[in-house]
């Protein structure tokens, strides 16, 4: 990868949940560039040759591998960690599985699935599903974060205010993260790279895929942030949004159930007019459908609403 | 409006709220191409002289009106209305208004607050907020539904499965439209006509403004519909995510407070940077800024995400 990186994090240093004991990999000054070798979600588990069947055997103590954590000097608690991502070196393959127990549906779809991608790691051509659809690729890392301050280990799943498991679509190549930093140093860790993924990823899966990520960490020091914060350079959704799009909504006065009921909407739509099952509908929504909320102030129902891009069968 | 309409639909022939027992004001065969003159949702209240003061005085019995209903021969309950949006011709003023009691952060804003709006009615220039925000213009209805099979007389304020206030930005020209059919002849009302929204108009106002609608009526027999859905024709935030975006996020066990929180981050953001009043800010964030839902998967905490439009203040 050809980023002018300082450093190199290789996959070897990888972490499994957050947690600040856990020993530093490097310590680096505030503008560092930084190159991270980051696994998928799964650890390597599914392979080209993998099946549905390999879905049962997913290791839950070893999802969702960070590479890190990298000390930044000078970090400390009120700073912001300013991640500006520079570039993805994507491996051209990639999983969307849905795994029982799991994702936005999970009562409606008890049995696993699983869908394995060859993708153009140039990023220029979609990567097809089944017989017609054509994905759109768009880079980014699922799991992006700092250190908790809170002592112990913390599961790796839920995303906080540090960052972590955010699953945000547009933190994608020229966009700088704001982190609120809790400890000393920061302690900054990525992993869980997608290849593509609609805003929810409602199936719980996006085209998981390893990937080598470069970028940039500076400090904003006390920085006052609660949340996390980023700045996109140009429009996130134009790679698909050239054909527009179908809209299912969910009216009521739970956003939750909205969302469940726009999406089911949605996968009856596709499966309908485009003779998928159910399933493959549920994890191509997933992995390019857009969950917004269109109303929330005309008390007591809300609309939420599940974009899904027409270029995918254009 | 030249539209090659078969009717006109004038502005008095409006009703407030929705009640299956009100004469329509005309009966049309599916395939109608209609033009419905339509009045803002204060009914007229402000104008160009206003100030905060008649925020106060707004009458809570005469909201948000919408001409019609309008009787589809033929279309009777399990039905689909096929409305397709043809196009608008707005009136040039228009207004936002923080009203007390109201919006996503009622809370925090409890005082009235008013802007008065001169707009492009050719919608070729953005409109100008304060001294520096311009808001590219986008205008769609705000409420667009049949009638409830349910008798008496329903609110207009919460939308329904049958449409009504559905706030969605998206409803512009050129987009197609279904809705489901709860009685014989599915009375179509619109109105609450919108300059520019965000998806959520988190405020609780948008742009709002009378303008006149130009559209097509059509029936889809029998079509199993559960919920609104719409097409449309191609992208639709072109007109303003040129520059980017700015994202605040709220991560947290509930979609409602994550809103909230990343509502209130940029509304903090965007007061300081540009030295804005946070009411305001909290304006402009309505009339141009989206609520998304990131992630909704990564139990127990989901990712809401605001985004406001770089074009803005470029």
């Amino acid at each position: 990868m050809c980023t002018g990186a300082d450093h190199t994090i290789h996959r070897a240093r990888h972490h499994f949940g957050w947690d600040k004991a856990i020993a530093p990999v490097m310590h680096v000054e505030p503008g560092a560039r930084l190159s991270f070798e980051c696994l998928d979600a799964a650890c390597g588990h599914f392979t080209p040759q993998s099946t549905v069947a390999d879905v049962a055997t997913l290791a839950s103590d070893t999802i969702n591998p960070v590479t890190g954590p990298v000390f930044v000097d000078g970090a400390e608690p009120g700073d912001a960690l300013k991640v500006t991502i520079e570039a993805f070196e994507p491996s051209g393959f990639g999983w969307t599985a849905n795994i029982p127990g799991f994702g936005l549906l999970a009562d409606q779809f008890p049995d696993p699935a699983l869908h394995l991608w060859r993708y153009d790691v140039a990023g220029r051509v979609p990567a097809l599903f089944g017989a017609n659809a054509r994905v759109p690729l768009k880079p980014f890392a699922g799991t992006i974060g700092v250190a908790p301050a809170a002592p112990g280990r913390h599961s790796v799943v839920p995303p906080r205010r540090v960052g972590g498991n955010l699953d945000i679509r547009d933190l994608a190549a020229g966009t700088t993260l704001y982190l609120p930093v809790e400890v000393a140093g920061a302690l900054f860790s990525i992993g869980d790279t997608h290849a593509a993924q609609g805003d929810g990823e409602v199936c719980g899966t996006a085209i998981e895929s390893a990937m080598t990520v470069a970028l940039k960490l500076d400090l904003v020091k006390q920085a006052g942030l609660s949340m996390p914060r980023f700045t996109t350079p140009g429009p996130v959704t134009r790679h698909l949004d050239g054909a527009g799009y179908e809209v299912t909504t969910g009216v009521g006065p739970d956003l939750q159930e909205g969302a469940r009921t726009a999406l089911a909407g949605m996968i009856e739509l596709i499966a309908r007019e485009h003779g998928l099952a159910p399933v493959d509908a549920y994890m191509l929504c997933s992995v390019c459908g857009d969950l917004r909320i269109s109303e929330i102030v005309d008390a007591p129902n809300w609309v939420v609403s599940f974009y899904f891009p027409r270029a995918v069968f254009a």
